[in-house]
């Protein structure tokens, strides 16, 4: 499965540098910054792994035994809108790095040291906002290239505007949590959850490879909830992993997402399930400037003996139970039940 | 003319807002910011003259006598764009009014004072970025329910998305030029008034009422023409009111864009034009805090005496000259001709 996913980006990145390619003469006709712009889009978004475009062309390939141009020209769209909603995204949490590597507004401030402009941070995020707002335009340009039949696109792009809306409301709501203080409810996670990761990054991908093959809209049905599963527990696991990783496991310090005070379903389960005292406790570690081990064991104890984990250890058994019995019902040759099955193993499993 | 775009400013305002219900209850099964993000979009777009919705539904009358469901659909969508870029923009210019009214990252601001919420000016210009975000995708979405023929929307999709990228990066470029002190020449001074003022305002609408209409590739390059010179002349004549129109005349302190050396065609010609000891002196004034009515008058006279006024009413009287006949040149019935005219005699004269 990793080796899939490796192989189809390896094709999606050199599709989608050749797309940047093709505007690279009509940019340059326009002013500096036209260029300057492909390539920094281009540095950023083959860093990634692709893996939403990879789904574009596994989800065509299980239905219809192959990918086709229209497969690679809406995964390229896919991770040319991923990687501005990135773009946007760094600039709301302030990160300077991504990858390893500045992040496109952070880029722009150098830009501006460099050249000694005034205000570089201003100078960086109002061309970070630019840079993204221009992604979106090269995303949608590509759907008047699509070769499939009219109702197919009109059916695809609008499934895509649909969910880009909502991952667009679901950040709002992000940005709300993070300014405030009141309480967040389970349900307001899972919502959370379901459309700004599982819907976004599994079902979005998965449906358009499905719409493009032309599939009735029972299996359609089947893909979203079957994304809506794989990126839960997706999500979820990725939760663990920042509460309890070590410095060694992640590459970042311990305990950031207890310094951060995040807004997981460990969170809100666990302040559910404890005492007043150990709510004291919590409320003291979590959000706290400085996090040790001790903390982290504390929570993780706490975790574990409150029934926390046990809570959530079954709502992602049976979200997994739901993801293997669609896999099990589709009508796909073994290969793609094995390399889903195998998908659906890693988002359970992985460690980093 | 400006009767005919008040008409149809209502109706596309109409259907403007029914646009946005059909989203309400979709928007309302997200979240809170759904249905709140929906009412402040419409209170903010319905506020101005749309003026480029009201151009694709003249460019389709023109041609096929009649606007189309598809035309207004497309008008929305300029509309949407426009105002998702408005949005962003605001925020780019830390403009906190704008037609009288709290802009939309302003009012996130206010929203987060009221709910007593962390670092409101932050809350703001993040929850500003998404509500553009999502205006794009709700503008895109349009796209998909058209039902022109396909080539027909393949066409007007990729021409959409090719302005709104020159847009971005003249919009780049405008915020390069903001922060930085090296010289502006006047190529680049024109090709900012062609693609962020005269082909977005004006070709972009009138171009995609004609190929609404299935215009043949000829009257396609006339109306790209014809944009480019009403939206040149419109922007010269923008930039005059700006150096020299009195307080009263336009409710904005007098001087303003001397004050904000703002560069434009006139701040060019006329720093080529004059001698170094009047250069110093207009270098004292540019920029300066506090312009007084005597530095408006001396930058004024200087404009005249230099050459500048004349050199620049030369330029304008060549782009009028070439408006009006491809206005005659065109096989449209006589009362069209009447308004594209009218909107032409509008732009050179206009005083606010």
């Amino acid at each position: 499965m990793e080796k899939y996913f490796k192989f189809k980006k390896e094709i999606i990145s050199n599709e989608f540098v050749s797309y940047l390619k093709t505007n690279n003469s009509a940019f340059e006709n326009i002013n500096f910054f036209g260029p300057d712009l492909l390539n920094r889009l281009e540095h950023f978004a083959t860093n990634g792994k692709m893996i939403r475009g990879g789904l574009v062309l596994l989800a065509q390939e299980m239905f219809s035994e192959k990918y086709t141009p229209d497969g690679i020209k809406v995964a390229i769209a896919i991770e040319l809108m991923h990687t501005s909603l990135l773009i946007h995204d760094d600039i709301m949490d302030n990160d300077y790095t991504r990858r390893g590597n500045r992040t496109i507004f952070a880029q722009y401030i150098d830009f501006a040291e460099e050249k000694k402009l005034s205000s570089p941070e201003s100078f960086g995020i109002n061309m970070g906002i630019c840079v993204g707002d221009i992604g979106f335009f090269l995303a949608f340009s590509l759907f008047s290239q699509l070769t499939a039949p009219p109702e197919t696109k009109s059916q695809l792009l609008s499934f895509f505007s649909k969910e880009m809306i909502a991952v667009g409301l679901m950040q709002m709501q992000d940005v709300y949590f993070a300014s405030s203080n009141s309480a967040v409810s389970k349900e307001q996670i899972l919502s959370m959850y379901k459309y700004k990761t599982a819907r976004y990054t599994f079902t979005l991908p998965l449906v358009s490879g499905a719409i493009l093959s032309g599939q009735p809209i029972s299996n359609i049905a089947l893909l979203e909830k079957l994304g809506e599963s794989l990126g839960i527990i997706f999500q979820i696991r990725d939760d663990e992993i920042g509460l309890f990783q070590t410095e060694e496991e992640i590459g970042k310090p311990i305990g950031s997402d207890i310094r951060e005070k995040k807004k997981t379903l460990f969170y809100t389960t666990l302040f559910q399930k404890v005492t007043e005292d150990e709510k004291n406790k919590l409320n003291d570690i979590f959000g706290s400037q400085v996090i040790t081990p001790a903390m982290v064991r504390y929570v993780k104890e706490l975790v574990i003996s409150s029934g926390t984990y046990a809570v959530i250890s079954e709502y992602i058994t049976e979200l997994s139970h739901s993801a293997k019995k669609i896999i099990d019902d589709l009508t796909i040759n073994s290969e793609y039940k094995i390399i889903l099955n195998e998908l659906l193993i890693y988002n359970l499993k992985r460690s980093s």
